[in-house]
C-alpha cells in the first residue's frame, strides 16, 4: 500500500505546491496585534484543510491565538501519533533584505522563498498532504492521528501548557511528532531525540542614587557595574565550568555509547569557525565541541547595560548595572531548583555596598527521547525511505518547552524529525525550504504512519 | 591700604553685581556651534573689562575659541600671579529643569542661579573686581598681576597646551591662582591642593560575526560579554586593589602630617551615604574612606554594553561587548606609564578565543602643591581675611590636566582657592552662586594680591 501511496503523492506534486503557496501567502505574524485576524484567518484554513480530509477538526479558543485539534477517529490498531506543529510565523523583519516579498512565495534553485517556508508551515504542511495521501489512496489510515496546531509558538506558547493539559483525554497518544528541526546539514537527514531546557535570568545592581562624578567619589562607594562584572565572572571557573552550587548535580551521565554515536558525527572545526566566526572553540574543560554543543548545560551572558556608553568618554559611576544571563540546561537538571540555585549564588556573591535583584524572564525542562524508544527506529526507517538516505540522530541545544510538557501530561515521547536545512534563514530575511526536502518530507511523513502501525 | 580696598569693594556691590549679570547673560556654550559668535562676545567683553582697569589685554586667537591673555605690568616687587579661569559654560540641559531661564540671572534666598554662576564666571569676575578695586583704591597693584581666561575649558581645552607653550615667556609667574573649585561645605572655607590625574580607556572584545543563537552555539565558542566581565573582574582583587602590574609603584608615600590633617577634616559617613543614596562604603582596604577618595588611585568601569538589553528575553551569544574604563592617579604617577601597564594587562587576560582592541580617551597627570609652598600660605590668610574663617585644605578627586601644565612649562606651582559650595549644580540645573561667597571671593582675591606681595 505504502508504494501506492508514495505514487499517489508523487501524482500530486502540482497541486501540493498550490496547496504549500496558499498556506504561505497567510501573514500569519503572532507576535503582531494588526495581523491577529490574519493568523485567525490561518488556523480557520488548517482546520478546513484537516476536515476536508475526513478528519474531525476543530479551531479551539485560547487566551491568545486560537489552536487547530483534529483527530482521524479509532484505527484497528497500532500507536497513537500526535501530530504538533505551529501555523503563525516570525515577522518579516527588514523587508529591503529580502530578495522576493516574505509571503509572495517564488521559487529560486530548487528552493520556495517565503516567511514560514521551513518554520514550520512547510513541515506541517508534509505532515498534513502525507494523511490526505493515506486516505485518497486507502480511504483509512494505519494508525490512528491526531494533530495539535498552535498559533503561538513564535511568541513562545503562553497558552499550550493550559490547553494540553485541559484536552488531555482528546490529546491522548502514545508519540508527538514535531517537524520544527532541521537536518544535520543538506545532504544529511536528522532524527533529534533531546533538547536543551532554559532558564533566564535578569540581574539588576544598583548602587548610588544617581551617576557620580569617578574623579570626586571614586574608591568610596561600590560601583555597580564593577560590582556586576566580579559576580558574573564569579559564576565560571578557570576550567569554565559553572560554579552554582549544585549546578551540575542532578546533570544525567551520558551512556558512552551515546557519546560515540555523537562523536562520530560529521563536525569540522574550520567549517564551525567559519560558520561563527569566531576566533577559537572555548567552553567547559574536559568534553569535546560535540558534546558541550548538544549535551552539556552552559551559561551565557546575553545582555549587558550600564553607564555611559555612547561614542568618546564619561566620568561616572554608574547608579545602574544590568546583565541578561541564561543557562541551557539538559536531563536531569530541574529548572526551578537551578533557578533558586542561581538566585541563591547571586546573593551571596554581591556585597553589602549594592542592592541586587534577581528576575526570571523563563523556565524551561530539558527533553530527552530514549534512543530505544520504538518511535525512534519507526522515525529512522522512516526518514531513510522517505529521504532515500539513513539520518543520523542528533541533540539540539535549543529549548522546546513543550516536549517535557506532552511527557508530564500525555506521557508520551516526542519524535522530531526535521525537514529543513540548518541555513533556513528560520528568523531571517529570504526564508526557504528545498522543494525536494518538502517532498521528502511527505513520504517521510506517510513512512512514519505505516512504520507505527 | 586693604582696608580702603576693602571699603572699596563694599561701596560697589550693586554694580558688582550689574557686572556679574551682564557677564552670565552671555550664553557661551563651547560646546554648541551655533554658539560659537557668543562665546567670541563673551571672550571680547572680558578682554574688555581687564583693558578698562589698565591692563595690557588681548583677545588671542586659537584653533578654536579665543583666550584672554592679560598683564599689569612690571611691579615693585613680589610675586607674578596668573589668574586662570575660563568664561565658556556648560549647556543648560534640560531647560524644564530650571527653576528660572539658566541666562537670565535671578537673587532667590540670597544666591544668584544661571549657568556659569559658579563655573566659572562668578569666580572669575571675583578676582577680575578685586584688581579693579586696587587700581581705583591705590592706582597700582601690590603685585604684578597676569591672566589666562579660556573659552574652552568645558571642552576639555583642546588648544591650551600649544597655546601656554607659544607664550610662555608672556604668561611666566611665579603663582598661578584658579577659582573653579568648591569649599567643603557651605560653612568651610577650602583651598584644594593636589587633583587626580586620568587614564580613560575602552576595551571591545569581539567573537563570533554576528549574534549567535545561545542554545545552538552555547558552550562551544567564547562570548564576548562573559570573557568581557571576567576581564574587567580581575581588574582588582578581592581587597579592591588595582592588580595591573607596576600599578602602584610610583605612588607617592604621603606625609603622615598631611594623612593627620586630612583625617581631622569633618566628613560624616551617614551625611555622605545620604549625599550619594550608595548603600554603603566600598574601596580599597587598608585606607580610609577619606584617603580613599582624596589620595588613593582608583578604577572605575564608566559603561558597559553588550548584546541584548531591552525589555525581556533573547537568548543570544553577542557578538561584541564593550567596557569604558577609568582610572583616576595620583603623585607620581605617569598617565603614560599606567595607560601601557592597562593595554598589557588587557592583552595578558584576554583569551585566544576572542578579540581584544583596547583605546584610550584622555590622559592627564596629578597634581600636587607642595603644603609649605609660601602661596598656600598667603592663600589660607587671605581666604581667613575674606571669607572671616580659616580655610581647610583639601584635595580634589577631579582631574585639571592644566596643572601640570602650568608646572611643566611655566614652573610654577597651582592654589585652587573655591569661592563656591559644593552642592553649586555646576554642570545641572539651576546652578548658582551664593551671593555672600561671591562678595567674600571678591575680598580674599584682594587680600590675596596683598599676601603676595
Amino acid at each position: 500500500m505504502i508504494e501506492a501511496v508514495e505514487r499517489y503523492i508523487e501524482s500530486q506534486e502540482s497541486q501540493h505546491l498550490e496547496r504549500l503557496d496558499a498556506f504561505l501567502r497567510f501573514p500569519s505574524v503572532s507576535t503582531d496585534p494588526a495581523l491577529g485576524s490574519q493568523t485567525r484567518v490561518t488556523g480557520e484554513w488548517v482546520r478546513d484543510q484537516l476536515a476536508a480530509c475526513g478528519l474531525e477538526a476543530e479551531l479551539v479558543e485560547t487566551a491568545g491565538h486560537p489552536c487547530v485539534i483534529a483527530d482521524s477517529g479509532p484505527a484497528d490498531g497500532g500507536a497513537t501519533l500526535l501530530i504538533y506543529g505551529h501555523y503563525d510565523v516570525q515577522p518579516a523583519g527588514d523587508e529591503s533584505l529580502w530578495t522576493s516579498e516574505p509571503f509572495e512565495p517564488t521559487t529560486r534553485d530548487g528552493s520556495l522563498f517565503a516567511r514560514g517556508a521551513a518554520d514550520d508551515k512547510g513541515q506541517v504542511l508534509a505532515h498534513m498532504l502525507a494523511i490526505e495521501a493515506w486516505l485518497k489512496v486507502a480511504q483509512r489510515l494505519p494508525i490512528r492521528v491526531k494533530f495539535l496546531i498552535e498559533g503561538e509558538e513564535e511568541i513562545g506558547s503562553p497558552n499550550l501548557g493550559d490547553l494540553v493539559r485541559q484536552h488531555r483525554d482528546r490529546l491522548a497518544c502514545d508519540y508527538v511528532v514535531l517537524s520544527d528541526t532541521a537536518k544535520l546539514d543538506a545532504a544529511t537527514p536528522a532524527i533529534t531525540y533531546s533538547t536543551k531546557g532554559l532558564v533566564y535570568k535578569e540581574i539588576v545592581v544598583t548602587g548610588p542614587k544617581s551617576d557620580l562624578h569617578s574623579g570626586s567619589f571614586g574608591g568610596t562607594v561600590a560601583n555597580p557595574a564593577n560590582v556586576l562584572a566580579g559576580i558574573l565572572a564569579g559564576l565560571k571557573d578557570d576550567a569554565q565550568r559553572v560554579t552554582i552550587p549544585g549546578f551540575y548535580d542532578d546533570v544525567r551521565i551520558l551512556d558512552p555509547g551515546e557519546v560515540k554515536m555523537l562523536e562520530a558525527l560529521p563536525l569540522d572545526d574550520a567549517d564551525y569557525l567559519t560558520m561563527t566566526g569566531s576566533p577559537g572553540f572555548d567552553g567547559e574543560a574536559g568534553y569535546s565541541t560535540k558534546i558541550r554543543r548538544w549535551a552539556r548545560p552552559t551559561l551565557d551572558v546575553n545582555g549587558l547595560c550600564s553607564g555611559f556608553i555612547g561614542e568618546g568618554s564619561s566620568t561616572i559611576i554608574p547608579s545602574k548595572a544590568m546583565a541578561k544571563v541564561s543557562m541551557r540546561i539538559v536531563p536531569d537538571q530541574d529548572p526551578e531548583k537551578i533557578s533558586a540555585a542561581f538566585d541563591r549564588a547571586i546573593e551571596a556573591a554581591a556585597p553589602g555596598s549594592v542592592r541586587v535583584q534577581v528576575s526570571s524572564h523563563a523556565t524551561a525542562a530539558a527533553y530527552v527521547c530514549p534512543l530505544d524508544c520504538p518511535g525512534i527506529a519507526a522515525a529512522v526507517s522512516a526518514v531513510e525511505a522517505g529521504f532515500r538516505k539513513k539520518p543520523v540522530l542528533i541533540r539540539e541545544g535549543g529549548t522546546l518547552p513543550i516536549l517535557p510538557l506532552f511527557k508530564d501530561v500525555l506521557g508520551a515521547e516526542s519524535i522530531m524529525i526535521g525537514f529543513a536545512v540548518p541555513d533556513c534563514n528560520a528568523h531571517g530575511p529570504n526564508e526557504f525550504i528545498v522543494l525536494e526536502d518538502f517532498r521528502a518530507g511527505i513520504r517521510t511523513a506517510a513512512h512514519f504512519l505505516k512504520q507505527l502501525a
